[in-house]
């Protein structure tokens, strides 16, 4: 199996992609990959130490976002979390409050992540109608593109809190206020779904700080297991499930919990948001320091999306014009580099970033992404070395 | 955490809620829970690593299902695989095959889990007929009820192998035999999805045996960990995808592999499939001294569902009419017993099984059921054991 792991030193710079699982987390999960088989819904001891571990996990996570534990829901990962969010919302709306999907409208944007995209190409097919705000060329929400999508018949505005590809931050409680003031004056009610699974590490994910009220968080991205989300939801609001069966996570989403991979997303969650500040802070300083060294080294190169404060801490994205990418970041693989094009979900290796073509309007430059996202312990060597093996290549595919 | 753990001997006879993880699945997970973290949708090495221990699990569970690899979809636990049988396959009818849902007739039976039953709501209110097929006093389908059923607008089948809670063993291949011959006759397509959530351990699940079109299996039953489930598809059937995004699992199941998760879920469901007849054989007789043992203390008690082979091999289940059997239940806990009333999907404590209830007709005997559900190692000194328990506590009761 490990036939194959090089020798040589690896540096992960594929963050976004997938965290370490921690140690810690790892901890609090084996008990329940072990001894510890009780099904939640049994009323023995074994079930009911098992309910009892969810629900404290529930209560972790609660108290980490700053909501009330019912508001928690576990999920299957952050896809799952995405679908159920919105299908479960506008479900809601068409089934309980009888609002027909024809004078529904969401809105979003064409940078989401394909698990939202998705959705909206099925919520368009119920016959919902899907507005596109526009993004800066930076991928940034501003409030009058915002201002120019909203209208009295908006239901749901859902986007993401840090862009998975470019790492755009959105300043997502000036915005909320915005659609705050627009329901005041107009009378509607919309609700504001965020997308944070590249949150936890590097943002403050508490609801009170952004104002929103869902909030999609994958566990496999902040440093817990793989097969895990949660979907947060605020007081009082309320979703239909996607999937029907036993009526677990308050009825709104079925099939026997994942108690070790719920107890593992909790300590995860807890773990990123305890010092996302300081962490965030060092971050980017190697962050700003590598994409000057990247300039510096590799003259052709151009950064994809914002800087500083609109930038997430650990994301570097950029684009090397007509190079071979999804051969640049192979070379960089064998070199002992792990990083990546684009968002995996969105295929890891070649083609076209459909965030960097939206953001940028430049085939080229969507073509030639490549995406460095560092972890909680990557240092400046390691970027420059990574940077130091992609100049050479640059430069042999130049010569 | 286990401050509650009681010093007196456990007895575990729920496995029909929750197998204990087996050793050897623990093992083959822990690497992919620790250094190896790779996301599968990535290129470099630590992806092509998770890809591949993704490849060879699917493999696996293909060549224990005797079924091509490209068929095993691997998804967040049983509840989903039967969401995403039933609606995937009425979708694609639906979409690609343009067959109006009014034209579509489901076949099921009323004593599935709440998983299928869940899903036949939500096609009812689509506007598929779904026609409840008949099942005798033992839980039964019967070849004239299916045969009452049947009808040229017919395009699914499904219902449980093994019923969760009673444990009747449907005639799977007489079954499908007899669809398959109405098919020629009529013309229509009819697929056959079965939920073999409980079968692993005791039944055999080679495609070729059954003769279905569809499989549900869920690792958390079968030995293996919580949140990973199996469809597994015969060649050639197709379904569309239930939740939308980055189109992994051959675009039928978007989000990040549960890597760990479904090595595990491999390694169960091979371990499980091994060796099942000597050990249902094994079993079998342990539940059949057992069930006379039980009759011979407790006069009073009925067995639900039928006997020797169309029986799962673990599973026990009987009613006391007019005993507190949610009260009994605890009682046995806090002796050392772990059981359940019925399915822990459907509630595990009190209130009425609708399964006891369809079969029986009766009220008082579906209020009052017990189900002893056993494990592989369960030997008949441990349900001596809980029997001898339940009988004091009856003889309490009446006194």
């Amino acid at each position: 199996m490990n036939n194959d792991k090089s020798e040589v030193k690896r540096v992960h710079l594929d963050n976004a992609a997938a965290t370490p699982l921690k140690s810690e987390v790892f901890s609090v999960m084996s008990p329940f990959l072990t001894e510890e088989f009780g099904n939640p819904s049994s009323i023995h001891k074994e079930g009911v130490r098992a309910r009892r571990a969810v629900d404290e996990a529930r209560s972790s996570v609660a108290r980490t976002l700053e909501i009330k534990s019912p508001g928690v829901i576990f999920t299957g990962n952050g896809t799952e979390s995405n679908n159920l969010a919105i299908f479960g919302y506008v479900k809601y709306l068409h089934r309980i409050k009888k609002i027909a999907y024809q004078d529904m409208e969401v809105v979003t944007t064409k940078i989401e992540h394909p698990s939202i995209t998705g959705v909206m190409e099925e919520l368009i097919d119920l016959g919902v109608f899907v507005k596109f705000v526009e993004v800066d060329e930076e991928g940034i929400i501003t409030i009058p593109a915002l201002e120019a999508v909203l209208s009295e018949k908006t239901v749901l505005v859902t986007f993401a809190y840090a862009n998975s590809e470019v790492g755009t931050v959105q300043p997502v409680l000036r915005l909320v206020r915005r659609i705050r003031k627009f329901e005041e004056v107009k009378g509607n009610e919309i609700k504001v779904h965020l997308d944070a699974a590249q949150a936890p590490l590097w943002l403050p994910c508490a609801f009170k700080q952004l104002g929103v009220d869902m909030m999609t968080l994958d566990a496999g991205k902040c440093g817990g297991p793989k097969g895990v989300g949660v979907l947060a939801l605020r007081g009082g609001i309320e979703i239909l499930p996607i999937m029907q069966g036993g009526g677990q996570e308050d009825g709104v989403r079925s099939g026997t919990e994942n108690v070790a991979g719920i107890v593992g997303m909790a300590k995860a969650l807890e773990l990123a948001q305890a010092n996302y500040k300081e962490k965030a802070e060092s971050v980017a300083k190697i962050r700003d320091e590598a994409i000057i060294y990247l300039q510096e080294k590799i003259s052709t190169v151009i950064v994809n999306g914002g800087q500083g404060e609109v930038r997430l801490a650990n994301n570097i994205n950029f684009s090397i014009p007509n190079l071979d990418t999804e051969y640049a970041v192979i070379y960089l693989d064998t070199h002992g580099v792990a990083c990546s094009t684009k968002s995996a979900c969105a295929g890891a290796g070649g083609g076209e970033s459909i965030v960097v073509k939206t953001i940028t309007g430049d085939a080229t430059r969507a073509r030639s992404t490549i995406r460095f996202s560092l972890g909680e312990n990557t240092n400046i060597e390691d970027v420059k070395y990574a940077i130091d093996i992609l100049a050479t290549h640059c430069e042999k595919m130049q010569g």
